[in-house]
């Protein structure tokens, strides 16, 4: 029952903070969190769970790991659930606390990093820590004025890119704190095409993203050494932040010089 | 009443197929919508919609166009509405019909257009949608098993890119009778590396995106003349489907030869 009321307040940011703490909900999320080596305090089950043979293989591998297992009821679930269609299974896990200087210091001599400045859907930075991973970033940094990379609906759309980079919240100063070597660039409507770029792009790059409806931040626009855009046709306003996230991290991705020195 | 009803009768796919109808909610949607052109029956507005400027102005520019506007208590709004923080406007448009022959018969000698084959999160396909009219596809096509794209989901992510563009719902046999000249081109993991293609690739192509979890349809497949894929990161499973195909969209732009012969 102790469970039960963690993962009801955990749906707070307040109290994820507080106590370094997550929910991770549904088959395929917990499914990754158990794969990943995060350290998980316990799970929650409804009988829904057990509804298909892959919502069983899961609660045996819970058991298997020796993670504690409290079967609720379906409503107690719903108490606790940040979902309209519950899986009936949802895990908490221990936050892995970085910092931006441990973001910064993985970053080798060809690297990315992606920055979320006041992004504000959990849907897109999920989306976009999802990118982020499959185009080599070193890791991602949430700056101040971002929604809690740690909210279930963020950790749901990262489909177990979370639990596998290295991600920090982080102030300003912290980042400066932190930059060294690497090079800010900010993602804008106004900037540099970055198909005019083909592919040259600082060792240590750090790329910024900016909130859905107000783009980059005086913050963020103050420390960019360059502004880079997406070419789109003219009279359309605007890609998806996730969308253009994703476009930029693969044209920036640290291994293209590699790839086009090739035959 | 008889416009709440209709607007409550529109959440069902098949009411909307049979009518021809869809609602568009929320202050952005129904801005871009009265501003495309697209006929509109009616509009219905609850007391909540008033307590913001823009809202006021959008009740005002509904009056001037001269379309209908009834007006509803919160709870009646909400039991149309298919949002859970609704912002008190929606209205009933008119789906203009189109097939995938209009589609395809409007693509130039460097055109490019957007098949969704079995795409099922209407999140997902309203972004696609986004995506194909940034990058300047001749349309969308969206194959049997696909999502509806008359939606109130897809047509709030599409963010008024559905207003703007020809999309069609049609089967493969439809698809197959339209093609002509273009080539399929199918976006699939496994595929060749779009980025070593540089941008080579038909005059007319249709791009084929798959659903979300299985990928392209053997119908699709049957037909792809080729099949590309974005290289991502050893151990990482895969991109969000509508990031991918931004990226796909981004990599075969049609303007993108124009580009590079720039200096």
């Amino acid at each position: 029952v102790r469970l039960l009321s963690l993962a009801r307040d955990l749906r707070r940011r307040r109290a994820r903070e507080r106590q370094g703490l997550f929910v991770a909900e549904g088959v395929r999320t917990v499914e990754e969190l158990l794969a990943s080596g995060v350290p998980v305090r316990g799970a929650l089950a409804a009988p829904s769970l057990d509804g298909t043979p892959r919502g069983a293989a899961l609660r045996a591998g819970i058991a298997e790991r020796g993670v504690p297992l409290l079967d609720v009821s379906d409503a107690e679930f719903a108490s606790a659930s940040d979902t309209d269609s519950p899986q009936g299974i949802l895990a908490v896990g221990e936050q892995p606390r970085a910092t931006a200087a441990d973001v910064l210091g993985r970053m080798g001599e060809s690297s990315c990093a992606l920055l979320l400045d006041a992004v504000q859907d959990p849907g897109n930075a999920g989306t976009m820590l999802r990118s982020a991973a499959a185009f080599g970033a070193a890791g991602v940094i949430a700056v101040t004025g971002t929604v809690d990379l740690w909210g279930a609906k963020v950790v749901r759309s990262a489909m177990g890119a979370l639990f596998r980079q290295v991600v920090a919240h982080a102030s300003w100063e912290e980042v400066d704190a932190a930059l060294g070597g690497a090079e800010l660039w900010g993602a804008d409507g106004a900037g540099e095409p970055v198909s005019r770029l083909h592919g040259e792009r600082p060792g240590r790059l750090v790329l910024a993203v900016g909130n859905e409806g107000a783009g980059l931040s005086a913050d963020a626009r103050g420390r960019a050494r360059r502004l880079v855009a997406i070419p789109i046709a003219p009279g359309v306003e605007s890609l998806n932040a996730a969308v253009a996230a994703g476009i930029l991290l693969y044209e920036l991705r640290p291994w293209r010089a590699a790839e086009s020195s090739r035959p």
